[in-house]
């Protein structure tokens, strides 16, 4: 009966998925650091320090601004469940698994919520937004920012004018974008702004930086019921990361140790530089891959989430087979696809720390060599080249001769 | 208005806390492993022996046996909230902080939840329990095994008595006693029983180990209504962690790592030479404490939890002076007292890695520096050496001389 657990022996990855991601090793020396008590005087000028690097990426002042100790689907939670009481009404707009699942927790809160879609791929019209809000006592307004499941982006400022003609609240889910891509909190007006740890900040899995608005506050004390969730409860849970430091429940100590040394990382290198980088790496990417004859999900440039670039699985060419090539002989990980695209896309990830010229170039020829095996024809190492006339490119403004 | 963060430089604390406590360091090494992906086949395996580690430390063949993304206070709500639908009646034994959280987390989910109370420093009197059940349709019995908050420690057996003949689901809060007391949790017939990583385990926090009976799960399948967390939905998280693999949310694989190198030093060590050990180390401590002249929170020996032991503080001796003096001159952390016993009790903790002869030794010796700075007046020496002598007794069997 007694079966035997032997030592913990993982082989060396790269992760190129659209999270968690590869991560920089000063961030597991920090994790890996001795605990302190969640209650020890020198934590709470650690919790300080940790806040204040959540304020500078999220660009914001807001006071409920914390990790909170779960994954980003605990920020959807959170977001939904604190703002939305039975019978509010609310507008979710989903295009892929991540708003979907947005969606899914509202409809636990309230009766009354609205699902306005789009195709996978696509971002949501945010005319179908404004028409579905019409005439209607709107609360919340949310989206995904970047969806995860398909690596679409979708711009956050025509939504806050809908909510501002709505007299709503805007929810946006950043869990697949911050950190990779402009968002300004306080200037773009996002009322409640989630992420993961796990994604472009690229610590571990297991937090997620939230940030709430003056206005977003005002609507959490005019409730008359009590949130339903009591993990979840912003409003005590901020009680522990504010001011009084008031015991809520124990966090994730070694997870705040590593997210602030990835934070730390961030501010280092500045937003606008980890932006260009993220930029120029899909570039690349997608250069190299357009030039192996692949597809893109997402066709119009515009919609293209900087972090996640989804590729069609050409026809003939084996799912499983190509991933697990991919893992046996290169130890690289990408992800398939999800819900109604599983099975068709594959989802590379850089994010973060992978979003880097080396791992774009070895996963460009990596991937050749797997089609290559399946007897998929392309011209050979075109993909690679096309990549490296990319950067070339951008960096040195000149076009390259093919 | 940029505000730099620098190198992270904490102190090193020994912890002897009602949690988190100090961990071992072979759980560091295995915490800072290179990730590998939720989804890598490879991960499939190492959360199969998570589960098995799990199923050994509980003493169960449940299914559903995983470590939730969340720290113990999620272990509550899972447990409550997946059980509970509006209408249903519930009673939860409160007897200090971490039951009343059951409780106030039930009264979320439903509006028929009874209170059954005992004074902080006792167990809630089964016979309570029964009186306030009789004629009434009872869904779930809950209560604190271990009382963080006040070091009492409650039979489970009456319980399920009572539960059966209520015909009520039993729900067993083991945050701060699994794998330091003895819990079979099929023998037992614990319904939901829940824990923490922090505690005896030692392993970091953020991850809240949790196992539910068939029984239960019937109840789970039987619903009306959506559970009202998606995050801490037991069914579809299980999905996961179940054969299938589904994707459900990305979970803390860092603490995975952790949690598993945690319990493979439990299994190790053996389950039943693990209480042992948390036995004899509070006997030496309360004797200890005991020839110090001081008192203890809880009068009963037999309703002392081994883990945690709350010490009231003297008469004329200030709480927060002693703690800080604890951390500046020792780098040792206890805590203090919550609620109603604030500034009354210190709660010390010898959970897991911590509960050791040298700490205990150490720990009375500080502490008796402490107390004589403030004045307070002890025969010198008398605490060290009454735990030398309860560990010689223990050890050769023989009576000490004084």
């Amino acid at each position: 009966m007694t079966q035997h657990v032997g030592e913990l022996t993982p082989p060396v990855r790269l992760m190129l998925t659209p999270g968690p991601s590869s991560i920089d090793p000063r961030v597991y020396r920090a994790m890996a650091t001795p605990l302190v008590g969640h209650m020890d005087p020198w934590f709470k000028g650690c919790m300080d320090e940790t806040q204040i690097l959540l304020r500078q990426i999220f660009q914001t002042e807001n006071r409920i601004t914390m990790p909170l100790s779960a994954s980003g689907s605990g920020g959807i939670e959170a977001a939904v469940l604190n703002t939305l009481e039975e019978g509010d009404e609310a507008i979710v707009a989903v295009n892929g698994v991540f708003s979907e699942r947005m969606y899914e927790i509202a409809t636990r809160a309230s009766s009354k919520v609205i699902k306005v879609e789009a195709p996978y791929g696509k971002p949501v019209d945010v005319e179908d937004v404004r028409r579905a809000g019409k005439g209607k006592k709107i609360k919340i307004i949310g989206f995904a920012h970047g969806e995860t499941s398909t690596g679409v982006i979708t711009g956050i400022d025509s939504y806050r004018k809908v909510a501002d003609e709505l007299g709503a609240l805007l929810i946006v889910d950043t869990v697949a974008s911050l950190a990779a891509v402009p968002i300004d909190v306080d200037k773009q007006r996002v009322d409640i702004c989630f992420s993961g740890s796990q994604k472009a900040i690229s610590a571990p899995p297991g937090m997620s930086p939230i940030t709430v608005s003056p206005a977003a506050e005002e609507i959490f004390r005019k409730r008359k019921t009590k949130v339903q969730s009591w993990y979840f409860d912003l409003t005590t849970a901020m009680n522990y990361w504010g001011k009084d430091r008031l015991y809520h429940h124990t966090p994730p100590i070694s997870l705040i140790f590593a997210l602030r040394e990835a934070m730390r990382l961030v501010v280092e290198e500045g937003l606008e530089a980890r932006w260009e980088r993220h930029r120029v790496n899909q570039l690349a990417l997608i250069a190299g891959l357009e030039a192996m004859e692949l597809d893109l999900l997402v066709k119009n440039p515009a919609d293209r989430l900087p972090t996640v670039t989804a590729v069609m699985i050409p026809g003939g060419v084996d799912d499983a087979k190509v991933r697990n090539q991919l893992l046996d002989e290169f130890n690289i990980e990408i992800a398939g696809g999800f819900g109604p695209v599983k099975g068709k896309i594959w989802r590379v990830g850089l994010m973060g720390y992978c979003s880097q010229k080396p791992f774009v170039l070895l996963f460009l020829s990596a991937l050749e060599k797997c089609l290559l095996d399946q007897g998929f024809r392309m011209a050979n190492g075109a993909g690679v080249a096309a990549a490296i006339r990319s950067y070339s490119q951008v960096e040195t403004g000149a076009a390259v001769s093919r």
